[in-house]
């Protein structure tokens, strides 16, 4: 199969895509090949290109292709608020709810010591220099309520506790629109737990 | 967003594979430029460089980087037979029977009119010079048993025996190892109607 070797090549690259196995790898390929020849240029070129123009935030840590993000950027954000989140895409779900002003750290990742995850796959350090840059007076963590994801929270948490910041974290409880009936025990102990006076 | 536009591109990009999504695109982006962008490299190189190699077979018309594919250009094969199938995946299923020793077209798709594929898509010129050769004696028809496969070989069947040439299909009946009670009635039906003398 010596001579396939660039086809092989195609579908062992498109492996490496998360959830893409052998099959849907070279369903893939065979596709470009033959019905979207324009796309695989497409893909060639973005692949490389955003490899030489993307980079992490110097201040949040996002993806840019600045030395700072246009958020960090933003005159208008509230900067004595920080916002810790584990992906961009956990940040632009933030943003979509339009209620937040401050700025925001992005770990890329969370804390999995069984993947080997460590603190330092996860930044801390540059969350440390950032957090305590003198401006930044809350951090509110925001990582997912998962296993690692609270794990995470509680790590980061501890540390900044630590250095004198304040810590909060997001609100658990009963989802807007929720009837009781169908949400799970856990959620509504920590509900009854946090209740709030009205 | 416009400093992100190396990011979006990318997302972009990936959206192009079949099965991909903007959520799975997102996903794939991230997870390259984080944790895999020797991957993403890698990729991006393999996309270009197959581009640039792969074409298709004179003879077969499958995918190869020379005018002609390994398999025919293997000698031993018998030049008499020909398996017209839908895609190189099909031709791999039948290869790795071990129970046919002719050459292949390979028709990268199949007759759709709703999709607006017709018989110049499946290269039908191709099929028919390469099958009037003089060489061949008969075309074995291997497309799907699904409608549009079913089609495909009904108009290349009637197309190729106005040609004079002598054409098969493969046998349809109860697979191997299956059970009458658990088999499909349409099959049973089929098996009843060609059933052989023993």
């Amino acid at each position: 199969m010596k001579e396939l070797s660039s086809l092989d090549q195609m579908i062992e690259a498109l492996r490496r895509l998360p959830g893409v196995g052998p099959k849907s790898a070279t369903r893939m390929a065979y596709h470009l090949l033959q019905h979207d020849r324009e796309g695989a240029q497409f893909l060639g070129n973005a692949m490389l290109n955003a490899l030489q123009q993307i980079r992490h935030c110097g201040s949040c840590n996002t993806f840019t292709e600045n030395a700072v993000c246009d958020t960090c950027a933003d005159a208008s954000r509230d900067t004595s608020i920080l916002c810790v989140v584990e992906s961009p895409s956990d940040q632009l779900m933030i943003e979509q709810t339009m209620t937040y002003k401050g700025l925001y750290f992005v770990l890329m990742g969370r804390l999995s010591p069984l993947d080997g995850i460590g603190p330092q796959d996860i930044y801390l350090d540059k969350l440390i220099r950032r957090a305590t840059d003198g401006v930044v007076e809350e951090i509110v963590l925001a990582t997912n309520f998962n296993n690692e994801g609270e794990a995470t929270a509680h790590y980061i948490g501890e540390t900044l506790k630590a250095k004198g910041l304040k810590v909060s974290r997001l609100a658990r409880g009963v989802p807007v629109g929720g009837e009781l009936e169908y949400v799970d025990p856990g959620t509504i102990a920590r509900a009854i737990l946090d209740r709030k006076s009205t």
